[in-house]
């Protein structure tokens, strides 16, 4: 497969900063599509890889998977998108395309593992991994490209690439409707996210904070209301109100107090937090009392962030973002870290040229 | 409230054996059905209430939760049955009648509470419980009360009740069809029936078992498989196989090992353990990465439990039980903590009499 270099970001190692990078991606194919990279979102799960915090990260990394920007070429069977057009790319580039998961659009869920935009293994360049959105540009198959609704401020729309779909997957799969009661535990990247697009929904939509300091955010955001969840008071009156609690605490933590908020049948489903209750007991007492469920979700398919998209488009909901250039982006992980971020930090990546 | 007295077998305090009492039963009311008890099966739950083992149990307690008969009387407007009729209690004598859950055929989860057969609170003489089927006869409201299939052997049907229906609901409300394949975890009196009952709806069954000494009896039983949960190729085999875990087994365990079996949107439904995962961290990993579902199930609807009863008339489905006299309760009670029962005790309620 012959190749080409442009520019990037990223790191050679775990315990090394970022920094600027020339990587290689493959030349255009029949069904591909390059895009020019305006701007890109910066996830949670970008810090892990580039730390090797989940293990599995193979140097160099360069992170980036809520990319938005403008197709710059496209291959002779293209047929999807052209010159021109405003596209999104997420967390997947490619999948098997053949299994039962992918066939029913499903493809986060593909049976081999779907291809990550960064750090996947590379199907056209032997032995190198896929690099992300802190790039120039980027060379995806047409099926993994999204459009991008042209009335969308552009680096607001970045995050709906991860954020976006993580939340709008689960809501859409428990049929969340005007009639639904949501509720939200965590109000980061992905909870702002949740309370947009279940409000967006129609639903009546509550936030769980140990606090009350987030409480005028919440409401600004659309939320209906605030409960603190440290209050038993508060806790007791939202006993069996919700049909879904959406979950996006990225760490350990004590689920049984949202447990039994939810109604007879309802379901909180984690999506943020990929790792153990070590440390806090699961109890199965809410679960059996009103056959409340516990699930997980994971992003969404491609054919489903379209619609979220498109949802997005009509209803005009985007990120609340901070932009900043790719030159501080490691002084943007360590504000990830203190969550010291309203609530998306997304990168211009006009910055990548200075 | 009038009341009179009959025989019964229970106990005064937790740390006492279970002995002959006289108690008081209300006097019949117009949709009240006097039911002679011919049999009640032996669950669990007899033993933790007499012990006191879950608290809140309070004395003199009288279990018994499957309890099948002859009717013997009945009010003036009962329509549902007549004298003579076969009937069953299972573990609801009464609810609000009026809440969203019962009106929805779903009194297992009366938003005030139903009324346990034993150690509820009794709404027609005050002051005392509900005392269960471990007794000469007993007063329900025909609400409550299921007509039996006369072609099932009484006996044997009496578990249906309590570990019939508590197997039977998760089936139904997770779908099971012809085309499903169900696993079971835990060969008891929940286990084994789980497997009667998915095999009559057509589905493919599996046992998850430690060791192989169970695989005649669940063969037997009607599983297709036979799955040994500690040989890491033997589940590696079923990875992604299931759509739906019945986990029957009533004290912590590590359910993570399973998690992995469940297809994408599977659901591992706990019925057995009420209590907490304290010293078993339950990972969220296998939920995200296939959507799948921790949920927990109770019991059914009265609705439910009658065509479950049909179900088991048509397909000839009852328990494997053991015939005890009521005197040989104690001894039961020990050898059920040893899971030495296949698989039911089932008292003939002739031996009060003795």
């Amino acid at each position: 497969m012959t190749t080409h270099t442009i520019k990037a970001f990223g790191t050679q190692a775990a315990e090394k900063d970022l920094e600027p990078l020339t990587i290689e991606r493959r030349e255009i194919q029949p069904k591909d599509i390059e895009i020019d990279i305006y701007y890109c979102g910066v996830c949670h799960s970008d810090l892990h890889t580039a730390r090797n915090d989940w293990g599995g990260s193979i140097y160099p990394v360069v992170p980036g998977h809520e990319i938005v920007g403008k197709v710059k070429n496209v291959g002779a069977e293209v047929k999807r998108h052209k010159v021109g057009d405003l596209v999104a790319v997420g967390c997947m580039v490619d999948s098997c395309r053949a299994c039962h998961s992918c066939e029913q659009d499903l493809e986060q869920f593909c049976e081999t593992g779907f291809t990550g935009t960064y750090n996947g293994k590379d199907k056209y360049i032997s032995g190198q991994r896929t690099y992300g959105g802190y790039s120039e540009s980027i060379i995806v198959d047409e099926h993994f490209v999204l459009k991008l609704p042209e009335n969308l401020d552009m680096a607001a729309a970045a995050p709906l690439l991860c954020a976006g779909i993580t939340t709008w997957s689960p809501l859409k799969h428990w049929n969340i409707t005007e009639n639904s009661k949501v509720a939200v535990v965590g109000l980061g990247g992905l909870g702002h996210m949740a309370i947009k697009l279940a409000k967006g929904l129609g639903a009546e939509v509550s936030l769980f904070s140990r606090t009350p300091g987030k409480t005028q955010d919440a409401i600004a955001l659309g939320a209906d209301h605030v409960i603190i969840s440290t209050d038993d008071d508060a806790m007791k009156e939202v006993a069996n109100k919700f049909d879904l609690i959406i979950d996006t605490v990225p760490y350990e933590h004590d689920i049984n107090p949202y447990m039994n908020t939810l109604t007879l049948d309802g379901t909180l489903v984690l999506v943020g937090l990929i790792g153990e209750f070590e440390n806090n007991a699961v109890s199965t007492r809410p679960m059996i009392s009103k056959r409340r469920s516990v699930a997980g979700s994971l992003i969404g398919g491609i054919k489903e962030t379209q619609e979220m998209l498109d949802f997005c488009g009509e209803k005009n909901i985007v990120s609340d973002i901070e932009i900043i250039n790719i030159q501080d982006i490691n002084d943007a992980y360590e504000r990830m870290l203190k969550s010291d971020v309203k609530y998306r930090f997304v990168i211009d990546m006009k910055s990548l040229k200075n």
